[in-house]
């Protein structure tokens, strides 16, 4: 097993460059600003592709960067979502997608899928991109197709992260935004879904697109009108 | 967003010297030979700790480090697992918990879970280990009670991975190994679980301890023995 | 049971008058160009307020006006929505709260729910409502908070709405749109919820506020700058 | 949206008339003695066929007339039938089915069902009736069977409504009575269950039909035996 | 373990006495005629109390003799029935409740319920006979409230057991009849349930209660009324 | 309906000679010391293969003898085993599986188990066994892959046993010891499962294998390390 070379570097040479951070996050505990759901591919590290040292970033990963509906209250993302809200008050939620994601690939493999049961329950979550797609993209090479699904598959996620009570009430307050981003393997790009519904390159001198932004208030407006 | 900056130091700094690698990995998909399931805590970073490379970790985090067992197919985690064994053939899983773990503290405090019911549903996954502390360690301090909530967590996290279908499989055909690890934080060590049951310093010279080796076939001396 | 004379009068005076009409509509089936989900009260009723004939408005109701989001595949609410969608092709979904709404004034009153546990768990699909009303509207008076909750709660069935994979797909493809009401019982007011998340009073000389009309494609971008 | 005329047509015209019954309403709330589940259908408008104003009748409406078995707390009929029971006190609750309904037929067309999973899932709780009309009937014609299913359908959920417990307490206790309705499109006519397990037609000038009345309690001369 | 000197027993002494009926029955199958549904209590042996052989009687024991409704194909008790009905093609389905239950006697110790949280979820499929207990018995002595709750509870389960659609469709063809027992361990008394709703003596010499007989086609008479 | 003379027998007969132990049984309450979980069928009777008492065993019976893992709170294979454990304290817990089990059959004819829903869905609770031989005996006879999964089943409801928090407890605190048995309808013969993984003879005059017994503190080495 490769790992135990990997441990042993980094008790070795890594960790005791890293001591005074790590002793501090122990005393401290964590303070992350953000949450990152990004899929279980072992090519997506997302402390990789946003830099991140210990302690920035507080981070979800399944197959298939799923955010179920809040709907049951006993999934392991939706606790992870109001852990990171609730107790650590992040400040944004990125939903990460990937290209050459097997789980997106899945959809368009049935057979492949039926030997994967617990894979197919789990994407039913991105059954409405998939929809979406057969709908309005069906004539598309099976590329493009599995290309428009893994971003509208982003987008559907980001719907769900709404419905969750401490995201709603946190968009509410003004306290947490919402991110779509999709990586791309092969050449580093990054692009990020913009409030007109638009997935746009993220250009890093200029300011990152946001899919959902801190709403203002629906309710104050109705509270005096129905007076 | 600081994470704006640290995208533009991956992709301006990191990225070009890691793009041959990157580009193999698109071009030939992933083949990691691990999955590790650990907390989505920002201190506990699985590609740090075992100084991986993009495409060496398929990689699951949630809160808590939890792996529910195999009983209703809809989950991220038992997707994930069936997604590592069945199509990716890992010959690794390893659970790894770690030190002054939110989710895990968080049973010791009963109010401050009432406020958060997604938690507290998830971590009905962890009451069988909360259930051994209650009853042998009800005496320990509460510090020593949650350091053995982590490790009995990580135990029975790796006996709900053996009823996964695919899991159980993949043991008895001897494809896959089970490891029981926990991560100190402050200092930076690693105790694995062994086949005795005794969470053990993991000692970069010497063998890894495992958990859960590959079985012998139970069946055919059944199967003869039938006859 | 008074009712016994009522079905006497429809069948002795009112049926014989529209006989017509039901002859051909159950010659020809039904083609109703909305679908409405409101309320079980017994003072909302929709086809009065609309003033629609029999066949024209396909009709959900049950305590609250709830959606819940898709996420398990067994709901009356989720098979309503999906038949009105797929088999029967609606332009308009309408989600119709009103004033005077028991289900919504019983977040408010936590002890008489205990002894409704059915109506406490489907109020959970209200939860993000009330979480918002909650954190952003503690200071106002009850009868505020209960208005805020039940336009919250409009808006929230909306964006569960979307996660339908019938209903994404059918405002993708810019075949439905989606409306939010709110139903004033005392005034015959009826406020609609329009696309900047402002509840406004729908005036009938002019145009409906729509809260999510049908989008423009967002893929086709994707897909031609994926290339 | 031929609606928005509707709406006009109701504030200007209609609702001034019956100002002071809605006015009456909404100060003293609903006081409904009936409580109607029936199907989703726009041909079958409740309020229409019993000649109901507003406050006579509280209303249940979904895809094929259905009232799951109180087994698990989460659905939207559940939740309405215990508020009417047990906040409004009703003494009638009535399923009422009808011809040419769309869920009924979908049993016999499994493949147009494939596309609907969420209609299939629903339509679970109308299996007993099937396998009623796949046991008894299959050599009737399908029209003949199709007619049967809704009759066996009706039968079945007054079944279910007997699993509530507020409906058992009280059907116990002597307050609420059930009723299994069905309604013909095209004739009008309505026949009613009674306890003999008959269809019949519902006779204005003759008593209704009851198909469960409030039963004598069974418990006390069990008591008393007991000693 | 006394168990172990049990089975020693059964292999020397007894076993050889019944060896041609087990040949048999491991030759030809079973072919039992009754399920009978009982508690998982040590006192009540469904085989002494019927004084069955190997081979007569199909048995499903759980903590309550809890029959779910059919809502959900997941559990035990619902695939044990369907099992009996469906390949085994038994003729009597009997649910046996009995005095001293601690299932039964747990709905009135709250607190120690608490501490059993799997029994207390288990136990909503008694709800509804608990419910009848509050309403229409409050006023009896406990022990007369479980004795009472005992009975309701095994009419219950004969309720549920009517829409699991195996039953239904064997009711309805006449091919199966339901029984409700109570068995009182003191005095070695049965009970059984009457069509009229009565618990009665079992007189061996007369003819046995049949709570739920076959019942004459409904939909026969239904069928011809809609020509 | 022959068990009604079965009942008289057992009054007239029986009943008078035990009637001492049942007085005491009704006024002492039950005290088994052993759960035993078999499967519904009629030919393997729990009491006469250990020639227990009324009193003796507690008993748990469904097809297949299977143990759900603790997953959701509401079955009542697991309340069962949790009020065997909890209130009544038994030392062993014993899954006891046999020769011929029509559940263990069905996996290997999937047409008959398409008109199963619920046999099928209640056996996912045995695909791990399935995936085994499926796995690792495929190339033996059907016959013999059944004998196969009859005891992979065994042993892994035993794996599922110790997910149960009460038994998790229980077991780490040295009170209770798992046991898996095969019953041979044909032979009598009783196989046990030893701590090795390998079924051996039940051999009266040696001592009982043991699958799970009580293990020793993991903890208590682990708290003393983390010092
Ligand atoms: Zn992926
Ligand atoms: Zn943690
Ligand atoms: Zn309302
Ligand atoms: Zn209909
Ligand atoms: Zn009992
Ligand atoms: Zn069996």
């Amino acid at each position: 097993m490769e790992i135990v070379g990997g441990v042993a570097r980094f008790q070795g040479d890594v960790f005791p460059q890293q001591q005074e951070l790590f002793r501090a996050l122990a005393r401290e505990g964590q303070r992350p600003s953000t949450l990152m759901v990004s899929c279980a591919d072992s090519r997506v590290v997302p402390e990789l592709i946003t830099q991140s040292e210990p302690g920035d970033l507080f981070v979800c990963r399944n197959a298939g960067n799923i955010v179920p509906p809040f709907a049951q209250k006993n999934g392991g993302v939706s606790s992870t979502v109001e852990y990171a809200v609730m107790v650590l008050g992040v400040s944004h939620i990125i939903v990460c997608g990937h290209s050459d994601c097997g789980a997106m690939k899945a959809f368009f493999n049935q057979e492949a899928l039926e030997s994967l049961p617990n894979v197919k329950a789990w994407l039913s979550h991105a059954e409405p991109a998939y929809e979406v797609v057969r709908t309005c993209y069906h004539e598309h090479e099976e590329k493009d197709q599995i290309h428009a699904l893994t971003l509208e598959n982003v987008a559907i996620q980001l719907v769900h992260l709404q419905n969750h009570p401490s995201v709603a009430a946190a968009l509410a307050a003004g306290k947490v935004s919402l991110h779509g981003w999709f990586f791309d393997i092969e050449s580093g790009r990054i692009l990020a879904l913009n409030a007109e519904g638009d997935f746009v390159d993220f250009e890093p001198g200029q300011e990152l697109p946001v899919a959902v932004p801190a709403r203002k208030p629906r309710v104050g407006a109705a509270v005096s009108k129905a007076a």
